[in-house]
This record gives structure tokens, C-alpha cells and sequence, in this order.
């Protein structure tokens, strides 16, 4: 930073625009979400799979009790890397509006419109003043009326759909492998599979993945969106 | 920026007149849009289309589902350049502006005003504290009354008349083509065609336009604005 | 800017001012108006004329249908220069404002009363902080009670009454002509083509008035302000 | 400013006190003050006589249609020296406070007590953010009860009694001359006399007082304040 | 200021505290105070005089009609050094306190508690942002039920009783004579006499004091406050 | 600081990301934390201590009278490190969120959702302008129908399940001490003397763990959380 | 200052933490506290005693006038060190608070609750924007249902128990004294003598206690907190 001159202040004021367009602040809360523990999701004609992997950060830490992939309501689920204090707050926010709408409409929220929600909280902290933006991206999936989908939501508040796509620390490592090995008509067990061996890819010399430190939900045509128990989680694990 | 005896500073406090008279966040707001994706329209005594370009960013990026030309009404759509969730924003207060004058005045809205509404929000972002200008500039087309209608929104709140407008990263090689070939009487067709060309010709060499990553809409003389199929989409493109 | 003493940092913070006791924000904001498209008004004893020159800034750009002559009501008109967006603002309020006034007290608002409105409203950016000045000078002119009415409304809120001013690009050389040429005993007509020939007057060389690229409104004793059609226009101009 | 050690920020931020116990953005708004136009008030024991000068700043500018001095009810008037805007804003203040006035006890206000209430704005605009405090001096004068009085407000809020005042442009060699001549006990006529001869003192060589450029307000003990017509004006001028 | 350390910029940022522990603001508010015109109190068994200064800054100041001791109520007065604009808010502001009491509990208020409703407001505008300290010094006195009072309330918020007090210009050398001279069992005449020997000694060679140019007012056992004409204030000033 | 490049001045603003997605103001709440005095919680399968060491910082201080240990409500407690003003204030709103869960659903509120509920005030402490983030980190346990739970809760509003956490000055060693010797199935005693062993091993050279600068709290599986009195404290501590 | 790396500009904005987690403004409004009249308490188990030392600072000042020791309610009293102004708004609303407790509740409040109470007050001081820290400590004290308790508060809003402190420009002397002479077992006289003596060991040379520049107040067992008359003050000076 102490050389070059294209930042020279317009990344230390609230969210404005630098000379070449860029919000700063944004770029930096992506840096955030670079940092986190990996998370993937995948979708296909079948399944849609959300997994994130929990790492033992210290020896004492209760991994089991810790939530990495996040039911939203039945049918939809999610993940996210980056700030967790900023994740649980949107998390909170998509459950709240996912049963105020089954509430008022009688029917589940559509995966699109509830991803354009989360979204449009995070644009906010982008372009007013006195805040700062979401550090933190999630993944979001599941099943609409037999439709499988995936997005995911960056802290500029754009949100994308994706085939795949990793986040995190080992985003970069994961994304290679679903680039390489990712076909839109598997299996549901094929899916999952994907994901898991992507997650695989993503880690670094020594890790090692167990039913403990991952977490998987999946969606199936049938339209309900579930988080695997440890033994089914062993079970896939056992398969890569 | 460095050596530059201009900017002085100016162009680092929210929104404020340098002593040329510019509003330097605005500018670089503008920036912003000139990043954004190709997009285009045209406007002719028979029709009116608007085209977006899709970039495949990433492998696994789903671009079939990523929407580029927006209906605002049922006689008008847009297009964008820049921060995508800041267009959607706009988009939204579009719909929701569209909606209400139906339930109001029980007619659809006219395109000078609904253009004007979106408008007059970009300028109260330019001059009020705490807030940063919109990152993006919208193109708003369709029939009013048997007459098109075209229009760009710039990050400012300023709004002009085109007869054939591009903005995004092709947008100078696009404004080339369509100053060289456009003529004021053409067909509904040949102004598809005149719209596909010239974002043909503001691709960069290796880039190939294919009925994925494109999206059309256009509006006739009977006052529908309505999105091609891939199959239209298609179809239009083996004839250019 | 960079070597000059008396600016330094007084021109960078909200509207204060400076040690010699002018608002560097507020000069500023003049440089706006002063890059604006020429615009002018001539008040004779027999008619107000208001002229502003439309630039076809790009080739498609569709000229015709920009407004730079506006309507506030009945009786009274305006033209600006400088920021479109923000003219447009000050536009909307005049013409609210007069709407109101004619719908409590059920007769026209006076043009003295109205330009101190849209004034009032000016000033008030120049003294609190959190908002920018309007970077718009308004001409506003009209006939109240079978008597001519011409001012000048700058970024500082102070308006002004004329016999006749120039202001954007060309307003020197306009001006420069008005002071020449200006008659207080003028004809409607010989009114009219002062405003045009001063108009003319400010061109660059190269440049060329057509009955496209001007709009002209005017008020005779009867009242009445209207704008002139094309071919009205291009009728006078034959007579330049 | 670049030398001096005094002022080493203080004076750039919004009014706070320097280290001598100074408010520099008020000293800097009485530079504004400095700069208006000459405007002077003379009070004797027969009369309270009010001047004000209007400066044909531009050819084309319409004179006759400025005001410079101003009723602000029947026993008041006013004139200022230094921003126009700010000046009007605080004269439309007077005036809605004096007719609250009557409205509410039924008799005219007080010129103590207006002169009170106008200054306490301004002071209010000094101690508080986000705001400048008015770039504007009145003077303020009339008959209560049959008692001159007399005032200049500062841009601080402070408003002193005078027996004779001068501020603007020619404020010093009109104090100056003002100083030499005043009595208390001048008539009604020398008391305006020594007013247009204080303004003509004022004036830079080669400059001329006319009917057309000075505006005068006088009360006398019967306790009306009233502005002269332009014979009235030159009669008076004719006598200096 | 330029070359000493210690304040390297805790007095230029709104009231906060330095390193060690002074608050700039507060301090230099005081200075403000410092420069106003002489302004003391005396306090005895019998009587409380407050006395105030008034100079011709000006030729045609008319100084007959500004007031420097003011009545709060009728048992209490006071007077003040610094900016006059902030001296008139806290009178006001007493004036209405001291009214309000009588209506809600039919008794005069006391003075003690006076002075803390003043100093309240005065500690409010040095702890809290958007607002700069008040610029002027208090002397309160007074007699509350038989007893004499007399406060001194500084632009901290703090206030103090003392048996006699000086303030402005003059402070110090007024400071010292009284210190020299005070008594606690001088009579009513013998007090006032002592303050106005005060005063005197606090001139600068070559001043003199007048009745013109003094304000008195002073309270006995009886319990009434109340200001001297200027025929009293001759007479007690050809007895010093 | 000094000489690092990475921190030029992203740390001075209020809560902002610094280029490498951090959030320095967060990270400096936590030094607060490090520097307050030890504190440790563990968890068994049969039981939950968390205990506070008080040091006797002034030798008049009385450390009887300090309260270490808190009951937040009858099944859960908890401990705090760093501000403790900051610690009281998150103390009190847990301690009436679980009265008030009490009321509204007469049943005790579940540990986890209490912990996220201190959570996200500290979150909303780190993303909106004008606050700080809160200089604290609590330790948070209980059981919750025959389950026990430990929680961590950082000032970014992250909080994390532990086995078994210390923090404060001493919190490195005592972290050390657990991970060496946590069992997960320890007796309720055990889990309390290794509790007590983690906090002796924490201590600096010459200092001792006395009955009265220790305070201990846990809860078994009758669900209750209780505190120890200093004779039961006594007891324990001569069995290590 | 000048030449520290240390706190380079971290004690400049309002109160954000610096790299080391400490709260500079809270640490600078501490140093207020230290340049404050010495004032000490002291708690044994049959009384507590607050004695608060008048300094004669300026000869004239009426020192029995001034209120050093304060009655908070029937059976607690305070005193304080710093920004007179500060502990004035601290102790009107302590007692404010008592008040209302009875009226609510119908019986006194406790001495922990009330102290806790100010200490909120001052704890938000120091977490939110636009406030500067209360500049003042507090010392706390009193006896509940025939329990002695005496508390010091601090800046930062946390508060401590304690056998005796002192604060102010004498603290560190008489805390030095009180440490060595502390018991817990003195009589009524006896713990009164002990203040009065460290307060006497906390003076400056050529200092002196006398009945009239210092107070005191005390509670014994029956509850009730009361100041001595100057005579009893004297009767105890003599003893020691």
C-alpha cells in the first residue's frame, strides 16, 4: 500500500467511489470473506449441495456444536465464509422474512426473491453513510417448484447464479476442481460427491476431512432442503 | 492521480464541487458504469430494442439464469451498465413507481416520466451528505402511445433522448458503429439487426455473441415491450 | 489551484467561509453554470423573451426531444445553465409551487414571488451542512398584471432583476451584444430577434443556429407564455 | 494566510473558538459584510432616516427593480450590507415575527425587540454544527412610541444602539464623514441631508449619486417608516 | 502556538479532553471573556452591587442605550464579559426560568438555584458535539431571603460564590484593589462605593469614568435588586 | 506502529476495513480483553464451571465486595475480561432478556439463544457509525434441560462453543494448562479442580490463589447454576 | 507527546481504542480527575466518612459557600475530584434517582444499585459518538440495612469497593497513609480521625486543615448519612 499511488485516500473514507470506480470498502469486506473457512455449493439437474468445512482452530473448541450450513426455511439453505458475527445477522434476517412470507402468502418464499432480500440489505451498507458493508458472502440453495438453485451473495450486494462455486480460503483450489469435474446431469449421490471432493481439493498439505469438521445440506427434487447427520456425513466420506 | 495539480483533494470528500465546477464523485461514478458490460439500444419510427451482452466471467457461472433486460411495464424495459446491485435497486423503485400509477391513474405510466422518477432519485444521491452517488446508468426504452422512446440515465440524474445509445466496456466501439449505420426508418427487424451489430462490433477479438449471452427486448408500434426466447434470439443471430 | 495562497483547504469543507469572506463552494458551483449551454432573456417593454441553444452534443443524440425552455406556469417560464439534473429539481418545485398558489389564493403566483421561492430554496444549500449548492443560474421571465418580468437566480440563492442576461458557454459574447444592441421600446418581434441575434453572437465559429438546436418561449401584455414550434423557428431565423 | 501562525486551522473548521477566544468563521462573514454595498442609518431626535446604495454592477441590470431598503411593518424598515440571499432570508424572518406580533397582542413590535429576535438567529447559527453563521449586517431603525431608534446587527448575533451607522464598501469614509456632522439635533429634512451626504462621501471618484441608484427610508415622530419615490429622491439630491 | 507540543491539535477537534486532562475549547471560550469589558460584584452583610463598564468603542455608539446590569427577577440581577450574542441567550434564558418558577410555585426562585440552571446549560454545551462552549462569563447576585448572594459562573458550567469578583479587561487590576480593600461588614453605600473604586482602579490611563458610561445595580436586606439612574450614578461617582 | 506500512490509518477511523479485510477497531477491543484479569470456563459431559481470579489491585480495594462470577439467570452464568463498564452493560441486558423470556414464554431461555442475543448487540456495535465496539469478552454457561454449554463471545459479536476457554492476561498459560489436561468425562469435582489447576497454572511467579480472590460458579445436570461460598472455595483449593 | 509513537492520533477522535486497547479520552479525563481538590473516603465496619478539602484558590472566593460534600439521599452521601461542572450534573441526577426510587418502591435505594446507576451513565459517555467522558470521579458512600459500603467511580464508568481511596492532587499522599494505618475494626472517632489525618498527610507544605476548608459527612450504623457543623469539624481538627 505505501507505494502505490492509486489508493491515495479514497479506501479511508465510508463507501465512496475512487477515481476509477471502485468502492474500496467493498473490495476490502471481499477480503474478509477470502479469509474464511472454505464453503462450496453445487447444482445440478438432481441436487443442489451446500457443504462448509469446520476447522479446529484451537483444541479446546467444541467444533460438533458449531453451525456452518444454515437451514433458511424448508426448502432453502445456505452457507457463508467471511465475518460469522455479520453471517448470523443476515441469516437471521433471511429466516425472519422466509416465514413472515409463508405467513402473509401462505406459500414458501421463492429461493430468487429471498436471495434478492439478503442482497438488497447488503447493497444498502454499501451506498449509505455511517456504515460499513457485510463482510461476508453466502452461498444459498435448494429446490423452487422442482427447480434446483444456487447463488451467491457478495458484499456489494450483487448476487449471481452459479453451476458451482467456492468461497474462502480454499475457494480458489475448490472452484479448479468443480471447473474440471462438474457435469449439469449427476446423481443426487454424484452431487454430493462433487462437493465433497471439491472441499477435498480446497485443503492444504496435512488437513484431513471427517464426519466432524464438515457440514452438508442438500436439496432433492422432492423439494426439502436437509442437513446430513454425522453418520451419513461418515458414510459419503468413506465413498471419496 | 499523483502528479495531477487538479484533484487536490476534491474528489475525496462526499460529493462536493471542485473549483472547476465538477462533482468528482459523480465522475467517478461514472467510471463505474464504463466497466460494466456491453449494453445498447436503438430507437427507430417502428421499434424500439434494447440489447445486453452476458459475459461468461466464470466456467460455472449459470449466465442462462442471470437477467440483463429488465421489464419495467407492460410497454417498457431497460437495460444497465455498472454496480448490478445498485441497477437493481433502481430497477425495483421502477416497478414498484410503474405499479402504483396503474393502480392510481389506472393507465400505464408515460417513459419521460417513469425515466424522470428514476432520475430524480440519482440526483437527490448526488447532493444530500451521507450517501454515495448510483454506480450505474440505465438505458430505458419502449412505446408510448405509438411513439418510441429512448433514454440514458447518467450517474448524475441527468437524462437524455437517443436515437441509438451504448454504454460498458464497448460502448465507444458500439456508438461508432451505430453513428455510421443508423438510419431513422427502419423496420422492426432491421433495427434488431442494427442493435445485434453493433454490439458485435464492440466485441473484443476471440469474443463470439451467441443467443446465451445475449439478451434482447424490444417494443413495435402496438406498445408491448416483450424478451426474445433463446430460440428468437437464435434465429436473429445466424442473419448478421 | 496548487500554488496560489488564498485557497488553502477553505474551498474543501461544506459551504463556510473563506478569510475574505467569500463561500469558495458557492463559486464553484457558478464554474457550472458557466460550462452550461448558452441561454438568454431579453425584457422589453412589450415582450419577455427566453432563448436557450441545444447542442447536438452526439450524433444520436436525438435533439428534438430535450426541453431547454420550460413552462412554470400560464404566465411564466424559465431556462438554465449548468447541471441538468439539478435544474430539473429547482423546475418541478417552481412549477409545484405555482400549482399550489393558483389552487389556495385561485390566481396566478407573481414571478417576483416565484423566483424568491425557487431562491429561498438555493440559499438554504448554502448554509447547512450535509448537502452541496444547486450548480444551476435559472432565467426566469414572464408578463404579471401586463408588466415584463426578467431575473437571474444564481447558485448563492441572490436573484436578480434584468433588462436582459446571457449565461453558460456564450455568455460573455452574448452578453457583450445584448449590452450593445438592448432598446427598452423594442417591438415583440424586434425583441425576439435581439434574443436571436445575441444567441448568434455567442456561437463558436463553425457552429450554426437552426430552428432544431433552439428553443424559444415568449410573453406578450397579453400574458400569455408560450413556446414558439419549429417551424415558428425556423421562421425567424430567416429574419437573422 | 500562508505566513502567519495565528490562525493554523482554526478557523477551517465549523465555528469553534481559536486559542485567543476568537470565532474566525464569524470574523470571515463580516469580510462579507465589508464587501456589500454602502448602506447607512442616521437617528436624531426628529427623525430615523435609512439609506441604502444600489451599484449598477452590470449595464443590463434592471436597478429600478432592486430593493435596498426594506419596510418590515409600518414603524420599521431595514437595509443590509453583505450576502443578498442571507439578507433576504432574515428580512422575511422580521417581517413574519412582526405580523405574529400583531396578530397575537394587537399592537405593533417593539424595534427592540425585533432587532432581538433577529439576532438571536444569528446566533444560533453560530454556536451550533452544520450550519455557517449569515454573511449579512442589518440596520435597523424606526420610531416606537415616538422614540428614534436605531441598530446594526453583526453576523455574530451581537446588535449595538447607534446614533449613526455605516457599513459595506464605504463604510469607513461614511463613518468618518458621519462622525464630523452628526448633531442630535438635526430636523427631520437634515437629518436625510446628512445621510445622502455621508453616502456621497463614500463614494469612489468618479462614481455619481442618482435618483436611480440610492433607495431612502425615513419615520419620523409621527411614527411611520416610509420609502421615497424617485422625485422625492431627486428633490433631496438636488439640496447636497 | 506553532512551536509548543502540547497542543498538537486536542484544541481543534470539538470539546475533547487532552493528555492532560484540560479541555481547550472550554479554555479558550474563556479567553472570549478575558477581552470583554470590566464587569465585577460585591457582596457584603449588607448589600450586592454589580457594576458594568461601558465603552464608546465608537463615536456614534449610542451607549446611553445599551444595558450591561440586567434584572432576572426582582430580587436578582447580573452582568457579563464576553460575546454579547452568548450573554443574551443565557438572560433569556434565566429571565424565563425565574418566571416560570413564580407561576409553578408562587415564589421567587432562589438564587443559588438560578445559577446552577445557567451553568447547567453552560456544562451541557462543553460535553456534547455540534456546539462550542458559550463565550461569556456570569456574575449573578442578589438577595435571597435576607441574604446576599453572589455567583460567578464560568463557560466551563462551573460556578463559584464569592464575596467579590471581576472579570473582562479589567479583571485583574479590579481583582487586586478589591482584594486589597474588601470588607465583609461595609455598609450599602460603602459597597457600592467599594465597586465603583474597583472599577476605577481596573482603567487604563487615560480612561475616565462617567455616569454615561457605568451600570449599577445593586440589592439590600430588603431584598429588592434594582439599576441606578443616572442621576444616583453621578452622585456616587463625585464620592470616589 | 510507527514503521509498518499496513496500518496507515485504517485504524483511526471508526470501524472500517483495512485492505486485508480486517477491522483493526475490533482487534483493538480485543488488547482489552487480554489485558483484564483471568478467567476460564469448562465443560464436561457432567458439569460447568466458570471461574474468575480478583486481584487485589489496591491494597484498600475491597475484592469481597467485587463480583467476579455472575448468575445471569437460574441455570446460567457467566465471566467477563477486559472493560468492565462495558461487561455490566451487556450483563444487564442478558440478565432482562431472560426475565423477560420468562415471561413472555414461562420458561427459561435456552443458553445458546441468550449468547447469541449478547451477540448481536456486539455485533451492531462493529458495523454502525458513532459507537465502539465493546471492550469485552464474556464467558457464558450453563445447562440447558441436562445439556451443558460454554460460549465464548468476542467483541466482533462471534461467538464459539468451547470444551473448555480462558482469556485475559493469564488466559495463554491457562489455555495451555486445558488443552493438556481436559477430559471430557470428568466427575463434577474434577471438572472444577481442573478448572482451579488451569487458573494456579495462569498465575505470574508469586502470586497464590486464595479462597478470597477466586470466585467459582457452575451448574450440574440438575440444571442449576450456583456460586460458590468462600468456605466451599477454601475447601477446593486446599485439594490442589 | 511530540516525540511518542505511541498514541499517534489515537487520542485525537472521540473515544476509539488505540492499538493496545486502551481508550485514550477515558485515560485523559482521568487526568481532570487527578488535578481536582483531594477528597477521601473511608469504610470500617461501625462508619463511613467522605471528607472533601476546600482550597482558598482565590482570595476573595466565599469558600463556606461551596459544597464539597453531598447528600445524595438520607442515608448516603459523595464527594468528588475533577470538573466541578460535571460531578454538579452526576449528583442532580443521583439524587434524582434516589428520589424516584422511593416514590416507586417506598424504601431508600441501595448504596450498589445507586453507584451502578452513575456508573452507567458515565460507561455510555465513553461508547458513543458526539459526547465527550464525565471528567470526574466519584466517591460513593453510605450504609445499607447497617452495612457500610463506599465506592469510587471512574471515568470509564467502572466502579470498585473499597476499605478507603483517595483521589484528586493529594490522592496519592493520603491513600499512602490511609494503607498504612487502615483497620477494620475503628471506632465511629476513631475512622473519622483517620480520614482527617490522611487528609492532613496529603498537603502541601505550608498547607493547613481548618474547620472552614474542609467537610465532612458520615453514617454510622443507624443509616443515617449526615455533614458536620463547622463546630463539630473543629472539635475534630483539634485531635488531631
Amino acid at each position: 500500500m505505501a507505494f502505490g499511488p492509486a489508493a491515495m485516500g479514497y479506501d479511508r473514507a465510508i463507501t465512496i467511489f475512487s477515481p476509477d470506480g471502485s468502492l474500496y470498502q467493498v473490495d476490502y469486506a471481499f477480503e474478509a470473506v477470502k479469509k474464511g473457512w472454505t464453503t462450496l455449493g453445487v447444482k445440478t439437474k438432481n441436487a443442489v449441495v451446500i457443504l462448509g468445512e469446520k476447522k479446529k482452530a484451537s483444541q479446546l473448541l467444541d467444533v460438533d456444536s458449531i453451525e456452518k450450513v444454515f437451514l433458511l426455511d424448508d426448502h432453502v439453505g445456505c452457507s457463508f465464509a467471511g465475518l460469522a458475527s455479520d453471517g448470523r445477522i443476515l441469516i437471521d434476517y433471511a429466516r425472519n422474512s422466509s416465514l413472515q412470507h409463508r405467513l402473509v402468502y401462505d406459500e414458501p418464499i421463492s429461493i430468487d426473491y429471498l436471495t434478492k432480500l439478503i442482497s438488497d440489505v447488503k447493497q444498502m451498507y454499501t451506498q449509505h453513510g455511517g456504515v460499513r458493508p457485510f463482510g461476508v458472502a453466502l452461498i444459498v440453495g435448494g429446490v423452487d417448484r422442482g427447480v434446483t438453485k444456487l447463488y451467491m451473495t457478495e458484499p456489494s450486494g450483487q448476487f449471481m447464479p452459479y453451476q458451482a462455486v467456492a468461497i474462502g480460503q480454499g475457494g480458489y483450489n475448490a472452484t479448479d476442481y468443480l471447473e474440471k469435474n462438474y457435469k449439469e446431469d449427476l446423481s443426487v449421490e454424484e452431487t454430493i460427491l462433487l462437493g465433497l471432493n471439491a472441499l477435498k481439493a480446497s485443503q492444504k498439505p496435512g488437513e484431513k476431512l471427517g464426519p466432524a469438521n464438515v457440514e452438508i445440506g442438500f436439496a432433492t427434487k422432492d423439494g426439502q432442503f436437509r442437513k446430513m447427520t454425522i453418520d451419513e456425513r461418515a458414510s459419503y466420506l468413506q465413498k471419496i
